[in-house]
């Protein structure tokens, strides 16, 4: 393995999800539903396959999923992204970050993006070249907020670009119009590009709505807005996604993303354009289911002994383990299994600096309610 | 874009592909099929579909997938690999030789391969900061040939791997076990690492067997095999690959890999686990089908009056365009739509030193019979 990648191992989810395999235990770590996507979009799915949909799609995405994805934009946002041209279908969000970043960054360069983070970013930069600055968010009444000045800071001659993760896993923040700002600002003043994965943009609650950073002054014309199909309509694994940029930015991810996979498979991109267009009320109710259940396991983490954090989007829950007498997240989840039948995520993966989040474990809640209750009982012994 | 990525521009695959639809030509460039893989296959993708299989996969590949490729690579070559370990599922094999290449090669390391080669190996290489060297493939009495001096040549103190794709896209060679013992000679004296990319393993004809580089004495712990069901079983736009090598290189590999795309889509790979156990005769027809299809193109484009090289693998025809009076492919490949209404492939840009390669243009022959003699038909007016 090449010296720039000596850092990473398996990722948290793999290890996870397979000690969950391993000791059959409830898999609240890795964030997949375990109930699947619109009963039409999956039935477009073998229409595709049956109909022969089999082979090579375009280069760029299916002509149907890009005008899908760019009607949306438009719908949702208020945003216009030419289909032919500024939408780029891809393998899933993790490929458009990683292509993104390969494209955009020379060596050297730096990329500010907040912490703790989806473990792909770091990835991606150390791929690239690049250095990863992170930027801290921490509790502030029960959110977890990023300070201005800190953000400010983070930003040098190199900074090339800010990855923007909003509704942020894992801590369940959605940045406010304010907080975007700020973001803004620095992006204007230093000339960043912004990445944005936005791939939670419809799992918000208590009617917090998602803000995409691109819908601020200035801000369309240096935005690689990333989403996919995975979250939004309950198919993970079938790693169909996409970016919404200027023709340059989408010129320059496609380079590198085509010798990454070629093409995205044809048969999700016919699906997911028929998701996009006539399934807007599955992901309304999506979107209050998820919002029950994340009451459900607050309520059950609290009363278990967690400090829990209220996540006003995503479908994670972060906790703080400390009430219970523990301080070391990696280690209570590795032992979570044979403790308690269960599987969690710890966040300190997730930091540059892992101390700074040792304390905290994520909890995903995109689960039946049956399995979230037996979760939470079995949890309850830890206390 | 980045420096080291602005040599490539949109892939030659999809600009003419883009090209065959937006002027209606018939489509002999990039290499897929008219015709979809085994029906039974296409019905397990759909059972995998509706039974719950849309959500993220392990990340090493579904089990079902790692023990069926683990199986056939025992039946077929006698070559043991354990599916835990061992095996990697990719997003196809662009993927697979992207991870590679990113995982085991520093900046400034050599990376040696055939030319005209697979346009992804040049991009894999300038994305790892890598240089690639060249070995060109010549004609000799009509086949594609390397001479071993210049091969020798072309391994300095920085070489570190050496791509080796057998059957040739675009030449139609299938490497003899001569040339094979060459390479790993060559790989033993210098402590090379081999990436094969043996995707058109089964598409041999006149009785020409592939051999995998990893069945030469010695080479199996040096070697990262790489297939991929989008040739073996017609269904290209599925992008499902794998590797097969020792555990450390699988480590490697999958710690890019899971970066670049976390996962490979869940439903193709049960599908394509069954395709590897039961669809062997279905392989065995597709190999027939093909080799009377080259041979209906070869007779036709000889008497269109190109000079045609006789491929032993693959789906490609490589021609010479010099007897119709033409010098330059790209030129020709551009103006083709409106000359015949063919599309097809202008071998030079598999090149590092195009004028090499200018009078070579490679046609497909992946297609129904009166398709080809369509196309056939319509070239015919070119003389
Ligand atoms: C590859 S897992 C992608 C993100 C996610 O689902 C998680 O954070 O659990
Ligand atoms: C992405 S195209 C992959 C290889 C191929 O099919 C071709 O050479 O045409």
């Amino acid at each position: 393995l090449v010296a720039r990648m000596r850092e990473f191992g398996t990722t948290i989810f793999a290890e996870m999800s397979a000690l969950a395999v391993r000791t059959g235990s409830i898999n609240l770590g890795q964030g997949f539903p375990d109930t699947d996507g619109p009963a039409a979009m999956l039935e477009h799915a073998v229409s595709a396959i049956r109909d022969g949909f089999n082979q090579y799609p375009p280069g760029p995405g299916v002509p149907e999923l890009r005008q899908a994805v760019s009607e949306h934009r438009k719908a949702h946002y208020g945003l216009d992204y030419d289909p032919d041209g500024e939408v780029l279908v891809t393998v899933g969000a993790t490929e458009a970050v990683a292509a993104a970043i390969l494209a955009l960054c020379e060596p050297g360069d730096e990329v500010i993006a907040f912490e703790p983070y989806y473990d792909s970013y770091a990835a991606s930069a150390a791929l690239a070249g690049a250095v990863l600055r992170p930027v801290t968010l921490r509790p502030v009444e029960g959110r977890f907020a990023f300070d201005p000045a800190e953000l400010r800071a983070a930003a040098g001659p190199r900074t090339r670009a800010i990855l923007v993760n909003s509704p942020h896993n894992p801590t369940g923040t959605v940045f406010t119009r304010a907080e975007l700002e700020e973001i803004a600002l620095l992006c204007q003043e230093r000339d960043l590009i912004a990445v944005t994965d936005e791939v939670y943009e419809h799992l918000t609650f208590d009617g917090v709505e998602h803000i995409p950073l691109a819908t601020l002054p200035g801000m369309r014309d240096r935005t690689v807005m990333i989403s996919s199909a995975g979250k939004t309509f309950s198919v993970t694994g079938w790693k169909t996604g996409w970016i919404c940029a200027p023709p340059e930015f989408v010129r320059a991810v496609q380079t590198v993303k085509q010798f990454l996979t070629f093409t995205a498979a044809a048969p999700w991109q016919l699906a997911v354009s028929y998701g996009l267009r006539h399934e807007l009320d599955w992901i309304s109710s999506l979107r209050a289911g998820l919002e029950s259940k994340r009451d459900r396991l607050m309520t059950g983490l609290s009363a278990a002994g967690f400090e829990v954090y209220r996540p006003a989007g995503t479908y994670f829950v972060q906790t703080d383990i400390r009430p219970l007498g523990f301080t070391d997240g990696l280690a209570l989840t590795r032992e979570l299994p044979s403790l308690a039948g269960v599987v969690a995520i710890p966040t300190q993966v997730f930091y540059a600096h892992p101390e700074r989040g040792s304390h905290f474990v994520r909890f995903a809640f995109c689960k039946k309610d049956e399995v979230i209750d037996e979760a939470v009982s079995r949890l309850t012994r830890l206390g």
